[in-house]
């Protein structure tokens, strides 16, 4: 049985099956009106990092889309354990959702008469940007194409609505660079695809105040520049500033703070990861080894269920 | 066999199957990251209406998204008549997507790496707003929620973002309306969930000219007001338009011109369907019953495959 998990393991209302064989229906609303919101956790040297946090904002966002399945935040947190415990993964990327289901036949427009139900996996850890490019620090540009809004959606409920993210991402990869920041409509920093942005300048870090996902990796980092008494602003950041910053940063559940060397062609510093970025990185992966915020995966304990 | 695919019949990715069995993986971007495309045709009384017209707009949209999946446009034709067919349906709504497919491991933000391949299917037709309310003349209401700019996705792509559209039927459920209009940023008219916007005053008929999907529909009443002399205008409409409007009507794939007779409870002409909304309304099935831009489905032809 282990061995058919070992790619991932996934839960799909009510089932739990090898990551391979989980799917959805194409008429479901969650694909095909992207009518779903979602989570994702992190699990790292046999730890969950800030679970509770993760479930608490996905319940938040599944409120804000009047989405209610049937699982409790205390089936949800199971849920996840126990997909990560089939997979045997110590380091595991942890996606849940809730789509809304198949609509009504007859009644295509009354979102409201739906099954809502969840979904979730474990695979294996991905960095979104590789040890190597951390290392040296990423290639940033500064995408052409604008963030959505969110007086069209709301940003802060973690969306697949990644259209723009994904021009984003082809105007990475046209480029030759790592990553990508958007803009909004007036010309104001947001994010990235997957990733919170954050600039230092004059030893102070700002990291935007809206039309951006309040980010579980984002908030830690904040944490620990009080901690460390390191002076941070959330504010608005006009474009222009990533262009006179000393250092950029960016943040994601899928690899904690990464250094931003180049902007546009733009090079910070002296093309190396710059000291707070670094001290912060470090400081996050030297908590996280302690055990800040983690909650240990329940391996082996068949029983439970 | 047959008494299977009654409820719809689906292709996915090379394989017929019954609407019911018809999946995608929950790893894939198109559900994952609503990087997908598609299109719908309809099919009335045996025929499907531009058929050809459907299938332009859809590999423009592939181009657009940068998807290419191994079927030509003779084949995409080809499935979508076998999808009908299997179904044996007189009166459907068939569908076709493009989605970008599984990430490659370890590449997660590389979509121009993913194999991309199509999904359609053939399912019972239904009307966005049922044959009694459009008799009386549908209940409208202008939507909160400001419809997704063109320059974050671009509305001539037909996508699954609907986030900001599903906002608004939920404003509609809420109203006890019908249905609703959505503005854009600058407060001009764009379009409604699944339905381009048209208002008549002094006689001329008015659509907007951006940030919405080029219609089907649309593409045929214009063709119309041509052909019977109606003047029309492709341009921007502000709100304000709306209600000082003679008549309003929507266009759908699923359902025709369809008219509407209130705006935020602003009451039009006597309360019943316009003059003009029910010319094009009824010149519009005429011409669909003589076989306008028609092409019959190839019912019984099981040789074929």
């Amino acid at each position: 049985m282990a061995s058919c998990f070992s790619g991932g393991a996934a839960y799909v209302d009510g089932r739990y099956m090898p990551l391979d064989q989980a799917t959805i229906p194409i008429i479901d609303r969650g694909y095909r009106r992207s009518d779903v919101t979602y989570d994702v956790a992190s699990v790292w040297r046999g730890q969950f990092f800030r679970l509770d946090d993760h479930i608490a904002r996905f319940r938040r966002s599944m409120t804000a889309l009047r989405l209610s399945p049937g699982e409790t935040d205390d089936d949800i947190r199971f849920i996840m354990q126990r997909c990560v415990q089939l997979s045997g993964l110590r380091d595991a990327y942890v996606a849940i959702d809730c789509l809304r289901g198949r609509p009504v036949f007859g009644m295509p427009h009354d979102p409201a008469k739906a099954r809502n139900y969840i979904v979730a996996f474990a695979q294996p850890w991905i960095d979104l940007i590789t040890p190597e490019v951390q290392a040296r620090g990423a290639h940033f540009i500064v995408a052409k194409v604008r963030r959505i809004p969110s007086d069209s959606i709301d940003q802060t409920v973690k969306n697949f609505h990644w259209g723009d993210l994904t021009r984003g991402l082809f105007e990475v990869l046209d480029a030759g660079a790592d990553g990508c920041v958007l803009l909004d409509h007036a010309g104001y920093v947001t994010e990235g695809p997957g990733y919170n942005i954050f600039c230092v300048k004059d030893r102070e870090i700002s990291t935007p105040n809206s039309g951006v996902l309040e980010g579980i990796t984002r908030r830690s980092v904040i944490e620990i520049c009080s901690e460390l008494g390191i002076p941070y602003r959330i504010r608005p950041i006009a474009a222009e500033e990533l262009f006179q910053a000393d250092e950029i940063f960016v943040t994601s559940t899928a690899g904690g703070p990464m250094p931003v060397t180049r902007i546009d062609g733009h090079i910070m510093g002296n093309d190396r990861p710059g000291p707070l970025s670094s001290k912060l990185k470090a400081a996050f992966w030297k908590k996280r080894e302690s055990g800040w915020h983690g909650t240990p995966v329940a391996y082996g304990n068949d029983t439970e269920e």
